[in-house]
């Protein structure tokens, strides 16, 4: 059985929800699972917050180079939220995916639409909270925010979610422990589909498909 | 959170495989797990193996009865095997599906050719056997079948896995828990698609939607 492509080419998961929603947290225990997906990393305008690293959660870059980048059209999808500028160099996921590493995408709803139109074959999740209530909680609970932050967060994330039925699967993190399994079903099943089995399996296809009893 | 549809329609499972990949031992232990699933009882002209029982494995019908029911339209589909008839009541399976439940197809390729056509949001996974040589082995281990019946199935084993990239999802049955846990990861994924999501969470989406901060 040696598959003549045991890395078929890898899957992009372009992963969305509202502020609050627990996204980071669970994608960061996804990551911790599945040594095999890469995280992309953005590249944004938005200042860092504490304990944030250059090219380890964003590159930050300010805003005359982010557009310069724009207009050298090296970004899959970029999108202004909340004032900032977020992007997503194409080369990056590009080369991973090529090399038959899955690469995930933290973005929103703007941005999944871009990726989605350049992409197709991508797999969209998009997170829920269990209830407002605790959406607010969750959001209130980040001293690091203002509260006019949080009062524009709180306003956004509706627009985010009247977005969700766009993404092909939809979580709700109410426990975190099954929402963290659901996700890595997710991943788990979008690697058994027939085209990338196929390809992982195409010697033992042939072996099996050979004439002779 | 009263959802006011907490259980959505079904989904429709389709599994084939060649004889001797572990389909039913497979299935078995996935129902075991997932008593949400119900096992579509077909319609079969085929003796029963010593130990099954009229409606709990098949029912068990001769050929004349058998034809008239095709005559009848009963059948989502029907097909004939080892020179044996089967087939799905289209009632049986429609009526579990409303309820809410999922349903779960054991068929060859033939059969599940015609529930693609019928209905098209069905599920298909197909199971490999990791090798020719272990598949050889786990059809001549079968004690109940003669040598010629095992012939005939290695040899048909070939067209069955000529059909295995018309199915949605392709699971190698190597190590027995980590195809059970490909199968559980597709159900529970298949659970978590948007369409599905949306009218199991209607309520909460509309409260996270509502307007007021």
């Amino acid at each position: 059985m040696n598959a003549s492509h045991p890395n078929p080419q890898g899957t992009l998961f372009v992963v969305a929800a509202p502020s609050g929603a627990g996204k980071s947290t669970l994608v960061n225990a996804l990551l911790e699972h599945e040594p095999a997906i890469s995280l992309s990393i953005s590249h944004t305008t938005r200042p860092p917050r504490p304990g944030e690293a250059y090219g380890e959660h964003y590159y930050f870059v300010d805003r005359e180079a982010f557009e310069q980048e724009v207009a050298d059209g090296i970004f899959l999808e970029h999108a202004e939220v909340h004032g900032n500028l977020y992007g997503t160099s194409r080369k990056t996921v590009q080369d991973l995916m090529e090399q038959g590493r899955d690469v995930l995408l933290e973005i929103d709803w703007q941005g999944a639409q871009q990726i989605r139109a350049a992409m197709p074959d991508c797999v969209g999740v998009f997170i829920l909270p269990p209830s407002r209530v605790e959406l607010e909680r969750r959001l209130r609970g980040r001293a690091s925010d203002s509260a006019e932050v949080i009062e524009r967060r709180l306003r956004n994330s509706r627009e985010e979610i009247a977005h969700a039925h766009e993404f092909d699967y939809i979580i709700v993190n109410d426990r975190f422990e099954d929402a963290l399994d659901d996700l890595q079903a997710i991943v788990r099943a979008v690697r058994l589909r027939a085209p990338l089995q196929r390809g992982r399996h195409e010697a033992l296809i042939e072996e099996l498909l050979a004439p002779g009893v």
